[in-house]
């Protein structure tokens, strides 16, 4: 590990290490992406994702151009969470207009089909995009900071079991957690030491803050969401913490956690916690400690309406996270049909508190 | 409305009134269905399912079906939340593997094709089958309570707006309410009134409890719950008590409210509400009120995968619910794959308390 490279000056850190930055920092999820011209245009020069992906030049310039239309905070590796997957060598491809499409792992063969010692060597072209976003920010951004993320053992293993999004019913690896724990939990050990693995590489790399996308977290009862959600992202927090600097600053976003997210926000001691678009913002400040920074949660479908809509709803946001660590932030990624215009909107409205 | 017919000795409407009947009445939500082989049979020579819904004998027929195999507490009405777009006029049919497909509504002009004149007289079946179901019980099954039941507004105008089940997404209602929230409001209005009627025809033949289910009510930001879940079915509840016998009892339903559970609790004072099965009970029994039963939540998947963990689940949750009014239910419907026996084996360790 480098020593601590983290500029105390960037109001994202600032309020991830707890501080009640006001107006608050903002980036958004999703930022860049198929909303923007630019976007669309040097997509269609890349071919297909996973090769835009691993393209350090073309998906470090993606990661930059919201930053320079809008002047965000937070930068956020231009990536996929099913590049981890892909990194263990399970095959996987985009394919337009259905989503991501993985050939599944079921049982003690499909698992040993996986090879954990290949991660190190694949992921470098991913590496290389943390790198070349991290000079660019300190040439020419310096207040912006740059977000690693992976996602969570619970989501990456349901596309993993499932092979497809499924709409969000994950119903493979829901029956193999409950019909057969124990190779469930021998497939949830070897994703979550590849994202340790993983993310340690890209804070090494020049990311100064890490997010877990735990986006399918809130299909599980609570029993099963405290074995295969809140166990794991605490033993991949241990890992992380272990060999990063003390106070780096790790961000979970258990999405439709409900209040759930009170025992996970306190079992697995984050800096910071992503509140999905249906958690209420009054509600998470009274289930996580004082300290611990939230992040979130306007609804994509404001911004996308604009005007009035986005108005109203911003400022109830704002108006529940004044006086504690908060970072502003959508609940959900930004809808594709999304004006430019309504980001850019919501940018001045956030920035005059 | 005809005077208050209820059996004060069903468990079922005991529980729902308030008493902290143990062992706890049960019933499971889509427990008639595909997971039996007597209803795979019925519904070979029934043809399409809205024919089936609409043929009094043969919808009465599959009601009873699993309170004939399990003896269970409740027997819902068979019928779909559907039927109440597709009595207002809007096309509706039910596509083998790709689910409901209605012609969405989404302007005036699409709003201005719904009749709910024609509610009343369309109907008349599903009418019919409650009557045939509540003599069969009278008969045979005195302590079995009769369930009828309704979409909530919000539910049935995701469908309405959207046209499908679009994996929860809902697009296209979303952006409706944020972008055009008076049309919305008279869609709203026009479900809410038409579900009035509808419930209390079913009341009125013979249904002793009714339930609203509102399984889209999770995906919307708090200031849109509260808009678009809540106060609409504070109006359909007002629409109701000033029809039904004082204490007739009403159950919601708020699918993946998640912390919003409390104030919907609150705000509509139902007499029972249903937990999803991400909702942790032991929370909900601290966020509604102590005389307000509360109904679920066993994850279907435990059901399917039966023995422990079907076992260590189901009485996990009966822990956290004794001493309070209380229905053991599932948090989502019966997967089609669940062996009977796996039911039977339920129903066995749940009267055991």
């Amino acid at each position: 590990m480098p020593s601590d490279p983290r500029s105390p000056d960037k109001p994202m850190l600032r309020a991830l290490a707890g501080e009640a930055v006001w107006p608050p920092p903002l980036w958004l999820m999703r930022q860049a992406g198929r909303y923007l011209p630019e976007y669309r245009e040097l997509r269609a020069q890349a071919g297909d994702f996973i090769t835009l992906c691993t393209t350090p030049e073309l998906a470090a310039e993606v990661t930059l151009q919201p930053i320079r239309r809008f002047g965000l905070d937070g930068a956020i590796l231009f990536s996929d969470i099913l590049m981890l997957p892909w990194a263990l060598g399970q095959p996987l491809r985009f394919a337009e207009g259905e989503g991501p499409v993985l050939a599944p792992v079921r049982d003690a063969a499909g698992l040993a089909t996986l090879a954990p010692e290949r991660v190190a060597e694949a992921i470098t072209p991913i590496l290389e995009t943390v790198r070349l976003v991290r000079e660019a920010l300190d040439a020419h951004a310096p207040r912006v900071a740059l977000i690693g993320f992976a996602g969570s053992p619970w989501t990456v293993a349901c596309y993993m079991v499932d092979g497809r999004g499924t709409g969000g019913a994950f119903h493979q690896a829901r029956a193999l957690a409950h019909g057969d724990p124990a190779l469930f939990a021998r497939l949830i050990r070897m994703v979550t030491e590849a994202t340790a693995e993983y993310l340690l590489a890209q804070a090494a790399a020049g990311a100064e803050a890490l997010m877990l996308f735990d986006s399918w977290a809130g299909i599980l009862a609570p029993s099963q969401f405290r074995r295969w959600v809140i166990e794991p992202t605490v033993e991949l927090v241990r890992l992380l913490r272990k060999r990063l600097p003390t106070g780096y600053p790790l961000i979970g976003f258990p999405r439709l956690a409900g209040p759930m997210l009170a025992e996970y926000a306190q079992r697995t001691n984050l800096q910071a916690l992503g509140m999905d678009t249906a958690m209420d913002p009054r509600w998470a400040a009274l289930a996580v400690a004082p300290d611990q920074a939230l992040q979130g949660n306007l609804d994509p479908i404001a911004l996308l309406a604009g005007g009035m809509a986005l108005e109203v709803e911003a400022r109830a946001i704002l108006g529940a996270m004044r006086g504690r660590p908060y970072v502003f932030n959508l609940g959900h990624g930004i809808e594709k049909e999304t004006p430019p215009e309504h980001v850019a909107a919501l940018v001045r409205l956030v920035r005059a508190g």
